[in-house]
């Protein structure tokens, strides 16, 4: 089995090597390619996976290559994971919105629809390679915003899903509360990407006993600590929202404390270059401890579990996880052909959503409001225009107002430029 | 035919008596029955409404009575038009939100649930007794929130229509600068009760030639200015937006003009009183020039135009009209038994609303936000309870944040205890 | 001696019988005449009071009266505690600024407006009488807004010294702290009343050693949460703010809080019902422990210190306190005849303030800012009209801005009709 | 006599050459050298300038340099007109602040503080250097921010005054409403650069009879409209602001609009290349109609005015002029050595403040409040540190909270480590 990770020299890369040679019994890789075109980067990265591998004597082999074509090529999975402008862009991101009064964040609100313009026109090239070079494999997507860019890839017709570590990180979290095994937690996790709520924590099964009552009865305060919302929250909807509801449920005040701190892409960048002088260490051979505060926790697992139902090599065919795949119905409200975040049954076939719990109200219509907008978003990704792009920052619940969908316009093409090739 | 007006102590009743005078043709009331509690308005109003009958020789008897269930023993049609609270409530309904920065509005927002909140029950009260007297009778909902108060009807099974000016008030102004007939446009008015847009304006037929494009190219300076929205939005969305979407468009910059003058219901209140010291005046035989600024123009042409098609009187069965009625799928991502405000075919069965253009994502995502709050508001207003008021202000899409509604919860009940037995 | 308290039948009182039950040795009362005009009020604190100095042996006499003239007569010192208005009053202060966006407050900012302009005639006519009765009496206000009222008082001629509760209660919490007895320590008080800062804290005299350093270094995080700043301002002044300051350094994170939760003003009111029951009961004879956390703590002390000091009765004339005074050069920014807030030698003549250290141009351009809005208040207050309390609002460095001093100065009449003849 | 132009590259520099032009005989320059490090624009611009005063018959040399000791060397006066930092570091100046909410501008707030501390050194060092090479040169202060450049010229000992085109342009726009010509107006012009009112409008000399009443009866909303500020300040002040006055009279409107629109700063690079492309046409002789939308209008009469004032080559010794020097007294309430804007007799002994009108405490307050933030800001630019700017932001009226100085400290620091050798 051959599998490439596109992005390949992301400091992040070695948190997935360790996943897979601590899983390889799950996924059994014979040749793993790391594409990037960063190559100082990657021959740091390739070099530390390498030791990984070979420390934990995973008896696959491990290469490198700025060349995407001969990358992917025979690949029967291809994972993306890229950061089109980098840090960088990133950085700009979660700067710009704020001058506007609005929320900057990488994946939500206006910062959101930024990446998402960069990164669609890339990833549909990649993916259209991917075809013509390996046209049986399958593209796992964990490039933000995940939703829209595997509507982008599945509109294509690309075989795709796509991936987030928020559900299996709170499997994990919820699981050492109760002192129990993650596997057998499963979440009614429902909405879409970086917009869900956790309904239930079902016991061994999805139609096993609801556990979510007591786990509030006795976690509550440490949940909401952890998510940075006030207890009151979970109390009130009774459900577990993702920690991005955070940046709706308490925007005025995300936006104050951005305000008052530097920025987060900053942190991040600061952290990449001590990792990268890290893995530059020939006896450094498993991921340093600083990895851990990077972000993107259990992705490894999570891969892992995705990519061995889709090719075959689980434990068994059928399993269930949580991934973003076409509504099919499951939210009603919904268009069928809109790209939601549920559990689904994988198989090599692709993922089958299972029935969802119907989602309150209360949910329902931020949920349809922001899928509305990702439907915008996506068309000023493929089409290009400041009036698209208007129309979907307008068009966006944590937006909405003409004046500050004019600011932001502005500016998310005045800092996109080189990425834009229309604006 | 016998009409009641429930609230016919208004001081807004004579511009309702003098359209029932002028279009007698239409729809020829034998008795008109106001009903008030406020015996010395309903006698001021009364006197003039008989007055006004009188000297445009409509030969229909006026009749006044405080007593609800005689009023409405066998009437035809009953038209609603009261307010729970008076101008007192409303002042507060437009002053509270404000001190959580937050809209002041009647009927949208904070303000608006608390509206809905005191008016549902004394609706359903209404109409339980309208059914009990007059089982056949027609109910003509102008009481505001209409979608609201309109959906609750009608889940109560009453015969019931929601009726709103937005329309008829464009459709007049349209016809005007397009120097036509207003009967000969057709709007493609689409959404939501005060929550629309005009997609189209039809010449001859709800298929005819679409005269917006002309209309906006020639007249956006006027019609931007009359909704005292930037000529901009119109630009750009290319669609003429009810003027209460600019408390959503234009939300921060309502909220600082709002704080920084007194209230429209001090206004208001002022008006009422000059209106009742003319109306005492007993050479006073039609409506007053102050009243034109009373708000509400041509609510008397609808309502006359709803009634005769309701009842046959008119010039023909199936006449089209917009009206609040149930989705039915006209917008395919609500549910079917949601109350939507568009063009419908009405006779003596009801309305059946004509399919409508699709609704762009730009516009969609908001309706359907807008529509789960009013689902979580009607449920706040049957059933009580601070957390259903709490959740239906956090599912608002004007408000939405935790923090906010809390303190709006706090307030609105603290304002509303005499109307919220269970507050 | 006599002593006289106008607006005796406030709950409050018997925290400063208290005191004056404790501290008899200092100021030996031989007659004590609580002055209200709510006569239900002040039977029950009138009972209480007399009860606790029976239970404690005090031979003071207390006596009971609504009329003004009768109480003051013959009087050596009056201590003004009223609050025109009462709780309603201030829960309307608190409220309706937050409709402009603005802090609501019953001594700062717009809120503080309002209760200087209800109050000043109020005060000033008391002042008058007492002059006409007990020409000789001293005058010591506790009623808020203590600077402006105080200056008001002298402006007139009056023999008056304004006193607060802030500096006293830090010197109490200090010395707990440090383990030390309250009257070694002296704090380098400065500012204007709600508007200081503790610069040091000197140990055995006005000129001892410092300590404030060592404790910032020991009890920062304790200070911090006390006055619900962050420690990082403690860290970067070097000094400790008086909690009012709170409203300046955190303006918008409080106006945000108190949107989302109900009114002080409310909480209080439910706490005077609370305590006026307690009064009621016969066989009460000390302050009931609820008492503390109605605000106010060591304001006894604080009156009993200077009235004696003002009447020659405490340990030795010329003893140093915090109270409210002439400027007289102490801060050189600002005009000799404003009153500031500054420890003073006190004795038979009144206050001289001592020299005070310079204050920081970070703090002195504020002091400066409100002082000049106190001036323009006072203004207000005395000669009335809707452009002086515009101006009075534009003034003050929270408001500043045309939009909301507009809003506010609406608001600020509408609200206190009753009290301003003139609005 | 020789002039050294410090910054003469400045596209701005045709309208000064062209005010030398016309007004060479209350200024007889001999020798005019333009000292700017960029060559390229150097180059352009003393080719116009050459050309404009060869087509009016002046008999000046015009020299460039890139020298500063060689340029100034021997000048008689020196005027600074540089931008540390370019239009680049205006556009960040004008764009950070708005991040934490705060008005983006490149003189008042957080933007002016940024500029004072990249242009204080350089400045100095700048009159260093004149110092030694013409001992009794007078520096004449264009640079922004004026008043606390003149004072850190002051304080240092240099001979300097700093000069605005506020004033005179107030001048030359009330003459053309009142009819009259400029020189017969003397303005009560009174507070610190970019802080002022005109309290009077004086006709005939500084004590004549003021016509400000009159101007504001008949062209109120003319004036208002050129401010962008509604009507009514005018009308409530009875007296004209600085439009400067407009970021703090409507400081949250102007954040809205600068969140709503692209950068100023943008805006004047466009016109800068626009500008250098005409100027490098060899035909051109005048300067071009599109310099006038630049700004700085009728700078360079205010220029020729002092500097023949202070040289003693115009009508005569002591002419009043509005500049910026040493209170002296003038503003009692601020200490004598601040740097006031006021009209002041200026002659070779540099100027003398006129006694200035008693400013109301409605501004006085203000005033104050900035002059000590300048003073922070000026102790920042001299001695650096993080904590020294985060007291400066502090100490800004529209700053003054916690968080907002907080973040506004470290993004100040962020985009412009490259002029602060300390950060």
């Amino acid at each position: 089995m051959k599998l490439a990770v596109v992005g390949g020299g992301s400091t992040y890369t070695p948190e997935l090597i360790d996943g897979f040679a601590r899983l390889r019994d799950t996924l059994p890789i014979a040749e793993l390619v790391l594409v990037d075109p960063a190559a100082d980067r990657l021959e740091l990265v390739g070099g530390l996976a390498r030791r990984i591998f070979a420390r934990q004597g995973h008896p696959g082999r491990i290469t490198t290559t700025a060349d995407l074509d001969a990358g992917v090529d025979g690949a029967d999975a291809v994972l993306l994971q890229l950061r089109v402008g980098g840090q960088a862009a990133r950085l700009r991101d979660e700067t710009w919105p704020l001058e506007c009064g609005c929320l900057g964040q990488e994946t939500t609100g206006a910062g959101g629809l930024a990446k998402a313009l960069r990164t669609v026109p890339v990833v549909l090239d990649i993916a259209e390679r991917v075809r013509r070079t390996s046209p049986g494999a399958w593209i796992i997507d964990f490039t933000n915003p995940v939703g829209i860019v595997t509507r982008a890839l599945l509109d294509a017709g690309h075989r795709a899903v796509g991936l987030c570590n928020v559900a299996i990180g709170l499997q994990r979290r919820f699981a050492a509360m109760l002192g129990t095994e993650p596997a057998e937690l499963h979440l009614d996790h429902v909405g879409l990407n970086h917009l869900t709520w956790e309904l239930g924590v079902r016991k061994g099964g999805p139609d096993g006993e609801d556990l979510l009552p007591g786990l509030l009865a006795d976690h509550a305060d440490r949940i909401a600590a952890e998510l940075r919302l006030p207890r009151e929250v979970l109390d009130r909807l009774g459900a577990v929202p993702s920690y991005y509801l955070r940046y709706f449920y308490a925007h005025d005040e995300v936006v104050r404390e951005l305000g008052a701190k530097p920025s987060r892409a900053a942190e991040v960048a600061a952290m990449e270059r001590k990792l990268l002088a890290l893995y530059a260490d020939p006896s450094l051979d498993e991921k340093p401890a600083l990895l851990a505060s990077r972000g993107g926790a259990f992705y490894s697992e999570a891969a892992v579990d995705l990519a061995s139902a889709l090719l075959g090599t689980g434990a068994g065919p059928g399993s269930v996880q949580v991934v973003n795949a076409r509504n099919r119905g499951t939210l009603p409200f919904l268009p069928d052909d809109a790209v939601v975040e549920v559990q689904a049954r994988v198989d090599g076939s692709g993922p089958v959503p299972l029935p969802a719990p119907r989602l309150d109200p209360l949910y329902a219509g931020l949920v349809g409001h922001v899928a509305a907008y990702e439907e915008q978003a996506l068309e000023a990704a493929l089409r290009g225009g400041r009036d698209r792009v208007f129309r979907a920052l307008l068009a966006h619940p944590l937006i909405g107002q003409f004046d500050r969908a004019a600011g932001l316009a502005d500016r998310l093409l005045a800092h996109n430029k080189e990425y834009l090739p229309w604006a």
